[in-house]
């Protein structure tokens, strides 16, 4: 017997029939002997509508109205899935946020969860009582509803089956698993059986949108075996009451015996790249470019500053999130004379692509391989970064396709 | 400087720009310098959409998870009002029945509330803060989210009435108060500036569907003084903010200084009428009538028994429910030997009438006057029962309208 912690996202429990759907995947674990405790998130749709009224209600409005407003779409959820499961005998109650209770911080719309008292969840589960739990939602310390942000139904099941001493958390998604890479890009791309959590971590913050990152940064911190299956599967289909059902185990990298060099490529075309030409290289200017980006609120990733050629001036490149472009270059232009530099570039039509490997700490040459991979496709490399397990390198937009597929291939990822 | 409840149903909170209006309502009462708090209902539809998905999940369904699903109605109307009020200056937050707590019985899906801790909410709008309260639900003794059952926001709103000590409890709704009767049948209707706590009962359980019954009950008991008023009349109209606004107040009777004989004509045509002939006339008789009705959850409303001819057969008259009339006469075919009776006779298609009035009690000839005018219409009377404010005859259905007009014409209701 185990402890399982099942978790559906919004287009699992869509409508009453796929509700129904998920209450006989629930209804099959619980056959086998297992405890289960399930946490959902709202039908789909449901939130998008939520934000959509408080926004027309006040365009800027009160973080704690939000989360009132929103967090009821998976209480909604919760009730009809508890009913769904009683209804096919299994006995089962719903659980809000509040009434576990799942303690967050105070940072409502975005909250992050503090505590939770798995005592009662983990005395129901012993009496054989389903916990249907209310995803992305918790209790401030002003003992109104938090909501844990976007995709936060991720990370409270996490934490649920932390906090409940889970053998594994299942989260059923619209695919079944975590792939080498995006199979619409690579229809050669294998599922993973399994992944370890520093790998999921550079995939899901790489675009890889199975889970949210905070979900896999939490899994990893408490090491909760979290594995990623479909929930369009057929109930009974094959192996799905298996030890080992389809899907991918995201877990200690102690737990994957044969790692592999290169695990994942990763690409994210939300990239956009800006050069400052003919900055002067001298202590202080990177807090000259970088300070005024971050009092913007604006994210820089791939940084990467040239050898200055006379040992006076220097090109300085780095990337900024697409969608913030336009304003890091106005920020830039209006810190020109405090920089000093002579020119500004960019582009928003680039992309990153990157390696992803635990084996690449005990192999060299990996970072070779690819820049000799993409040259041999005239890829042009705009700028590179290296981890420990990832290499990522900034190309032209247009080239991402070619160049995923290259080095999926290159590393022997592709699948028959 | 007054303390006030304001509470708007489902149509006047229907969608954002009503939402926008109601805030505009309440900024208005704070503007005056009053307290304010607001009981909210579900966005019209809301909660038939979610009592639609419970059915769906399951036809019979867990009590405890049905409230946990409709109640989200009210949390979303709360947390969004409360954000419209922000957006036009007004301090205000929303609160659901468990952060109050409006603690309530064990029934699920038709709770009452036990007790209401209003100390916070009091606190809270001595500081100018305006609570936005989701009516219709509270916490149950298992600390559940317990429902009030439908229309329950009126009782909430009147509930917390009482528990803040409110100067008036201001039901907002789509008609602009009670009238002499349905001014869909006399256009002559009056508005009734006031009308006592028991008048109102009358009115309400007899058809005149402005407030729910129970609500009207506690109103009573707990002596709040309710007011019926439009959300849809202008937010500035005549005489919106002033002491006496258009609208009807429901209060005691000591406050109602010209006492009318007659306030309102009321009727029901939710009604069946069941005649048992030949019933021998002897102890226990009614007993096995009603006993078995009682038991097959029926209400029996007028009951007449004539004075038997012989003193050992009689007649006895009464009406039960429209939806209940098939039901009730195959409890009582079974019954026959039992009872004894000779025939079953009934109609669904009849209707009562009822006159209304405080004034009643220190009037005479009243009754009278109503058999004398419905005889000069040729209108047959089936049955009629009495109380010390209330006088009802059933007839047959056909007969309503000009049964209703005859008498609001009889007593002097009739408006220019």
């Amino acid at each position: 017997m185990s402890r399982l912690v099942m978790k559906f996202g919004g287009t699992s429990v869509a409508d009453i029939d796929r509700i129904k759907n998920v209450a006989r995947h629930v209804k099959r674990e619980v056959d086998h002997g297992h405890q289960v405790a399930v946490v959902v998130s709202a039908m789909s749709g449901a939130t998008n509508q939520l934000v959509a009224w408080t926004r027309a209600a006040a365009p800027l409005h009160d973080a704690r109205e939000y989360d009132t407003v929103v967090a009821s779409g998976e209480q909604v959820t919760s009730g009809l899935l508890a009913i769904a499961l009683q209804e096919i005998g299994v006995n089962a109650r719903s659980w809000q946020g509040w009434q576990i209770p799942i303690r967050t911080d105070a940072s409502h719309g975005a909250a992050r969860i503090a505590d939770i008292d798995g005592a009662r969840l983990v005395e129901r589960l012993a009496q054989g009582q389903v916990a249907v739990i209310a995803g992305f939602q918790g209790i401030g310390p002003d003992n109104r509803i938090a909501t844990l942000g976007r995709g936060g139904s991720d990370t409270s099941a996490v934490a649920i089956a932390a906090a409940i001493g889970a053998d594994r958390c299942d989260i059923y998604t619209d695919v079944d698993g975590v792939y080498t890479t995006d199979p619409r890009i690579v229809p050669k791309a294998r599922r993973l059986d399994k992944v370890s959590f520093e790998e999921m971590l550079e995939m899901a913050s790489l675009g890889a949108k199975v889970l949210q990152v905070r979900s896999v940064e939490l899994a990893m911190v408490r090491n909760v075996r979290t594995f990623v299956r479909s929930s369009f599967e057929p109930v009974d289909g094959p192996g799905m009451a298996d030890e080992n059902p389809p899907g991918t185990l995201i877990c200690d990298e102690d737990e994957i015996v044969e790692k592999q060099v290169v695990t994942g490529i990763a690409y994210s075309k939300d990239e956009a790249q800006i050069s400052l030409r003919r900055v002067p290289d001298k202590p202080g200017v990177a807090a000259h470019v970088f300070g005024p980006l971050a009092e913007a609120n604006i994210n820089v990733d791939m940084i990467v500053q040239n050898i200055s050629e006379d040992g006076s001036l220097t090109d300085l490149t780095f990337t900024v999130p697409n969608a913030d472009y336009e304003r890091a270059r106005k920020v830039l232009e209006k810190a020109q004379a405090e920089v000093g530099y002579q020119a500004i570039q960019g582009s928003s039509d680039v992309a990153k692509v990157s390696v992803i490997g635990i084996g690449m700490r005990s192999h060299a040459g990996v970072a070779a391989d690819a820049f000799k991979a993409l040259a041999s496709k005239g890829i042009n490399i705009r700028a590179i970064t290296t981890s420990e397990i990832k290499i990522s390198v900034l190309i032209d937009a247009p080239y991402t396709e070619l160049a995923v597929r290259t080095l999926h291939s290159l590393y022997g990822l592709d699948g028959k």
